[in-house]
C-alpha cells in the first residue's frame, strides 16, 4: 500500500447557516441528443431523477478539504434527510477525517495450456518480462500504469491479474485495452503458446460484490473516521454512543450470519444517489457498496464520545469520461469541486465521508427505534 | 415454494421490424417540485440520465408475455447496444421463458434476553402465537401478509425473521411498519420481557449482497431460460454454443476464487439501467445483482444449440409507490405494461429476461475476444 | 425450529478436587483386526493419538448435566492445557448453560428436466406428495424421519433438499439410503420424467464449511452461554471482561475481512480433538467448525462480569455407528456418558460447552499477549 | 508467486502388483508417556485409530516422485476403498502431475492508534523498515524468513500481515514467536505508539476456512492434474468422462448456492485421514479442505479422455515438530518418505495427489449413482 500520511483537518463552518443551495440547470431547449453519442444507444429521452442536496458536510481529507454540499439523486423519500442529519452531526463534530489510501483497477485474463508444467513455464516468463510489460502499456494508453501482475495457477491454466493505476478515469476500459495489447505481445512471445485465452475471466470482480476486495484494492480504497461528542450524538442523532455501539455489535453478528461481505448498514443508498447525480457508472454500486463499519465509545467505555469509522476497499469512481461530462452530471461534480482531471481521489473521499454520515444516521435510527417512524412519514409504501 | 407451473410461449415477432420506438416525454414547463414530496428532500433539480431502448425482447412468462421494448437509463456507452444484441438473439430464438416463482420480503428484529433459557421460552411463545400475529398484520397494513416467522437463537438473544408477502410494492416500509406493530404486541404479551430489542438487526440483507439469498427469497425469485439455436449464436452473437459454454465454465471457477456470491457476468449493468428508468430503488442493485448462470450445449455436447438460464433470488422491485409514480419513470413502466397494481411479478420477469439477454451478449463478447473492441469504439475511457 | 425451553443448572463441583482421571485401556493382545470390518479397508495397524483429559467442565444443558471430564486426542501441545484452563474458569463460574436446539441432516438430489416449466410441474408434484414421501421413509429406515423437502429451482433443474431427523446416528448414510428410495419412487411416479438425476448435488454442505449453515441446521444446532465473574476472569484467565470484549470486537472485523464463515477463534481445535477421541467422523470438522462467538461485559459496560456465548449450527455428531463402537473410542464416549443410543444431543452439548471453554482460554491469551509465551513453552515449532 | 517449472513424470508401476504393504508397529511395551511431553497434557492413554493404506498412487511432482502407498487413519468405512479406487485409476493413467507452487504462513497483529493519520504514519514506518525487520527475524528463529508485510488500514487501526517462509515446519508457532519479537521492536521504535496491540487479530485464517485463501497462500499452495483415458474411466471408475464433467458442472452450481468456499467434493475426508496418520495438526483440516476442482473432457468434448485438476491454496502441513515425531506417525511419514527435514513440500504434493484420487472416485460414484450402494455395504449407519 502506498504511504498517505498527511491529513489536514476540516474548517468548521456552522451547519446552521449553509451557503445558498446550488441548483441543477435543466437541459437547454436546443439540447442535441447526438451529443450523447458514446454514452447511450437507441436514445429515447432522459430519465429525470429528483436530486436533493445534503450538507454542509465538513471533510478533512488528503484530497478533499472543506465543507461540501453533496448532491444525491434518488426517488426514495427519507434518504436525503437521513444523510443530511448525519452530515450535520459530522460537521458539528469538526468534520470527517478521510484518506484515499490506494488505487488500482484490474483486468484478469485467463490463459489455458496443455499442462500444469506449461502453465508454470508461462508464469516464469511473465515474471521475467514484467519490466518490459510495464513499459509497453504506454504504447496504447496515456494514463494507465501497470503496477504488478499477480498469477493464479489452477491446473493447466493461469489467470493473470494485471493491476493498474488509472488516474482519474474509473478505468475499466483503459485496463481492458492495455491488457489486450500486452496479452497479444505475451502470447506471441512466450515460450509456450496458450491453447486459448480470454481477456477477462471474471476474476476481477467487475460489477460484483466480492470478498477478496478486502485484500485487494479495486478502484479506490478509502477509510474515514470521526469522533462525535456525546452531546452531538444526543442532540442531532437522538441517541447515545453506548446505544450505537451496542446496536452495531449485534448488527455485525447478524450480517455475518446472513452471509454478507463485510458489514455495513446501507452504503448502497448513499453511493447510488451520489453516483447517479455525478455521472458515475451506477452499476458499480454492486461492487462498491461493501466495507467495514466500526463504532466505539471512547475514550472510556461509558460516558465517552462516539468513534466511528468506515472503510471501503472497492470504490470504483471516475471524474473524467463516461457520464461525468454530461449536462447535469458535470454540474453536480462542479458543486463538489470534482469536475475534471486530478479530482478522482477527492471524489472518492467525498463519497466515503458521505457514506459515513449516512451510516451514522441510519444506525442511530435503528438503535433508537426511530426507523419505523421515519418511514411512515416519508418514503415508499 | 409456491407452485407456478403454467408458462406460455412468446409470440415470435420479427426483430427486424420493431414497432416505432416509444419516447420519453420531458417534464412539462409547469412542473411543480412540490409534487416530489415523499420522494426527495432538499430538492435542487433533476438529474438527467440518457435513456435508450432495447428490444424487442420476446418473453414468455407466467406474468409477462409478448414482445417488450425495454427502457434502460445509463451513461455507459455500449450497454444498450449489448443488451439489444442479446435481445435480438433471444427473440429470434423464440423468446425467453421466465417464471417469477416466489416472493417475500423480510424484516428481522432482534430481542435480547437475560439468558438462553429465556430466549427459548420466547421462541416457544412466538411459535404458539404465529396465527394471532398473522391476523394482526391487517391492523396496520392493507397489503402485507405474514407468511412465517423464522427464529435464530444465539446465546441470550433471538432474531426473528418475519417473512411477508407484499404484493406490488417493493415492500421494505410495509414490512417495517407491520413488524413494529407485531413486536409491540409481542413484547407486551410474551412471558419473558426483552432487555432491549431492535426493529431490524441487519439480518434481512437489505441493500447488501448476501449469500443466504439462495436459500431464502428476498423480493422476487425468478428463473429464466432459453435455447438459442446454433445458427443464431453464430449470426447474432458471433460465437458458438461450445465457446460460450467453455468460457463460462472457466468464468465460474474464477468468480468462486474471487469470493463472489453466486456467479454472473454483469447483472448489475442491466438491473441498474432498468431500475433507474423505471423508478425502482436503485440502491437495491447491491442486493439484487446476484444469481446463477448456466450455459450448456444441448442436446448433444458438440454441434448442439445453446441452453442458457439465469436465476435471480433477490430481485427487489415494485410497481407502486416510491419512484414509480414519477413523471418519466411512470412512462417507462408504461412502455412495458408495468405501470400500477398487479404488475410487480410481470416487471420482475421482464428484468430477469433482460438480464438474460445482457448476459448472452457479454459472455459471447468475452468468449470471442470482442469485448475490447466494443469498448474502444463506444464507451468510457 | 423446535421448542426446547427447559434448561437445568449445573452442579457446582469444585475443580480443585477432580475425581481420579479415567484412563484409556490399550487394545487387548488378542485384538482381531477383522472386527474392524465396516470401519476400515486395507488395514495396516493403529494410529496412536495421545489423549488427554480436560475438566471437570460443569455443564447445565437440556441433555447434558453434571461435571464432565472430557477426553481430547491431539498431538498439539498446549491444547489440552488451554481447554482445561477454560474449563476451570467455566466450572468456577457455575458452569456452561447449553441447549441442543435443533437437529437435521440433508441429502440434496438434483433432477434435470427439459424445461423450467417441467421443473415447476415436478415441484408441484413433490409438494402434493410430501405426506406420502414422509411415510415411505420407514420402508428403508427405522430411524430416519423426513421433516420437509425444500426445492430450489434453477432453470430446467431442481435440487430438492430432503431434511431428515436422524436420531443418534450422524446420519449421512441413513439419509442417502432413504433419499435414494424416495427418489426412485418419485422418478417413477412424477408426471414429468427427469432427463437425469443425482442422489447428491453438493448442496448439502457435506464435509464443507458453508455459509447457509446459519439459516439451515445440519447435524445439531447448539448454543451455549456463560457469565464468568470478573474475579474468575482475573484469577484463571489472567484478564478482564473489558479486555476480552475489546479483543473480540476487533477479531470479528478481521475475520470478516478474511472472508471467514461466521466468527470463531479455534473451534476446530477442540472439535478435532474430541471427535478423534470419541469416534466421530473427523473430516466433519471441516463443516462443524463454524459458528458465532459473542463476548459482552455485563450488566454494566465497565466493571461488570463477562457474558460469553457460542453458537454452532452445523455440529455433525453421532453416538451410534461408525467409529463410536471401536475400542478406545467407546471408552472415551463412556467417560462422558455418551456411549450408545439416546445420547447424541448430550454429546453435541458437551462438544459445544468444551468449545466455549476453549474459546475463553485462547481469546484471553490473545487479548493479554500470553499466546506467544504458551507456544514457546509447549507445542510445535 | 515463485517459479516452479520443472515437473518430472512418474514411473508407471503396475498397480496390480503392489509391493507388500507396510505395517504400523504398535507401541512397545516399555513406552514411556513422559516422552509425550510437548504433545499432550493430562495424558490418559492413546486413542487408536484404524489405519489403512491406499495405493500405489503414482505421483510425478516437483518434490514427490514415484509410486506411493499412502496411510489413511479413519473410522469411516468405504473411505480407504474409495481413495484406493481413485489411486488405481490415477496410476493406470500414468500418475498425477503435481506441483507445490508456493509456501507462506502468516501472523497478523493489529495495532490501534489515536487516529487514521497516526495509522498511516505507522504504515509508512513499516514500509521503510521492512528490510531491517526481515533481518531481525533471525534473532529468534533459525528457519523463519520474512517475505513481506501487507498492511490493512481500517480507521485508526492497522493489521499487518507478516508473511513468512517456514520451511519444513507447519510454522504456526515460529511465526508467532518471530512476529512477537518484531512487534516489540516496532512498537518501541515507531514514530507513533499504539494505544494497544494484539499478536494475532484473527485475520490469518488460522483453523478457519477463509475465502481469501485463493488470493493469499497459507501453508502450501499446490495444484495437481491428471488426464485419465476414457477406457480407464470406464474400467476403474465405471463411468465416462462426459458423465463426470456433467455431474461436476452441476455440483459446482450447487456448492455456490450453499455458500461454500471454493468447490470440492470431499477433500476433508482424505486430508483428515492422512493428517491423522502422519502426525499433522488435524484441526487444520478446517482451513485446508478448500480448493478448486475442474473436470473436462479432452481434447474433444465428446469421446475424449478426462482431464481433472485440483488446486489447494491452504495446505498447512509440516514434517518436523508437533506430532510428526511420535511413534506411529513417524512410521507413516516414513512410508511415504516424508519423515524429517526437507520433505514438507513433498508431503504437500502427496496430500494433493491423494485428494485428487479421492475426488475422482467420489465424483464418479455420485455421477453414476453408486454412492448409495457403497454406503449400504460399507460404512456408518
Amino acid at each position: 500500500m502506498t504511504n498517505n500520511s498527511s491529513v489536514t483537518p476540516a474548517n468548521g463552518q456552522s451547519p446552521n447557516e449553509p451557503k445558498p443551495w446550488p441548483k441543477i440547470e435543466p437541459l437547454p431547449q436546443d439540447f442535441d441528443p447526438d451529443s450523447l453519442k458514446g454514452n447511450i444507444e437507441n436514445y429515447i429521452g432522459m430519465t429525470q431523477v429528483p436530486t436533493g442536496i445534503m450538507g454542509p458536510l465538513a471533510i478533512g481529507g488528503k484530497y478533499a478539504n472543506g465543507n461540501f454540499m453533496i448532491p444525491m439523486a434518488t426517488t426514495e423519500g427519507a434518504l436525503v434527510a437521513s444523510y443530511n442529519r448525519g452530515a450535520k452531526a459530522c460537521t458539528l463534530s469538526g468534520g470527517v477525517q478521510v484518506v484515499c489510501m490506494e488505487e488500482k483497477v484490474q483486468r484478469c485474463p485467463l490463459y489455458r495450456f496443455q499442462s500444469l508444467k506449461e502453465a508454470l513455464e508461462f508464469v516464469a516468463f511473465i515474471e521475467s518480462q514484467t519490466p518490459v510489460l510495464k513499459q509497453k502499456v504506454s504504447e496504447v494508453s496515456r494514463f494507465a500504469k501497470l503496477l504488478e501482475i499477480i498469477p493464479t495457477v489452477e491446473g493447466n491454466q493461469v489467470t493473470l491479474s494485471f493491476e493498474y493505476f488509472t488516474g482519474d478515469a474509473a478505468g475499466q476500459n483503459m485496463v481492458t485495452i492495455s491488457t489486450q495489447h500486452l496479452s497479444e505481445w505475451i502470447t506471441a512471445n512466450a515460450p509456450v503458446s496458450p491453447v486459448f485465452w480470454y481477456i477477462e475471466n471474471n476474476m476481477s470482480g467487475d460489477k460484483k460484490a466480492v470478498s477478496n476486495a478486502f485484500f485487494r484494492t479495486r478502484g479506490k480504497r478509502v477509510s474515514a473516521e470521526i469522533t462525535v461528542p456525546r452531546e452531538i450524538v444526543a442532540k442531532i442523532l437522538k441517541s447515545t454512543p453506548e446505544a450505537l455501539e451496542r446496536y452495531y455489535e449485534n448488527a455485525t453478528l447478524s450480517a455475518i450470519q446472513s452471509g454478507a461481505i463485510g458489514i455495513n448498514g446501507h452504503y448502497a443508498n448513499g453511493l447510488a444517489a451520489i453516483f447517479m447525480a455525478c455521472g458515475q457508472d451506477v452499476a458499480c454500486v454492486a461492487e462498491a457498496a461493501i466495507g467495514i463499519n466500526r463504532f466505539e465509545v471512547t475514550p472510556q467505555k461509558v460516558g465517552g464520545d462516539l468513534y466511528f469509522s468506515v472503510t471501503l476497499p472497492n470504490l470504483i469512481v471516475g471524474t473524467v469520461g463516461g457520464g461525468t461530462r454530461l449536462f447535469t452530471q458535470a454540474q453536480c461534480l462542479e458543486m463538489i469541486g470534482c469536475n475534471g482531471t486530478g479530482t478522482a481521489n477527492k471524489f472518492a473521499e467525498i463519497c466515503a465521508a458521505a457514506v459515513l454520515a449516512g451510516e451514522l444516521s441510519i444506525i442511530a435510527a435503528l438503535a433508537e427505534g426511530h426507523f419505523t417512524q421515519a418511514h411512515k412519514i416519508l418514503g415508499r409504501r
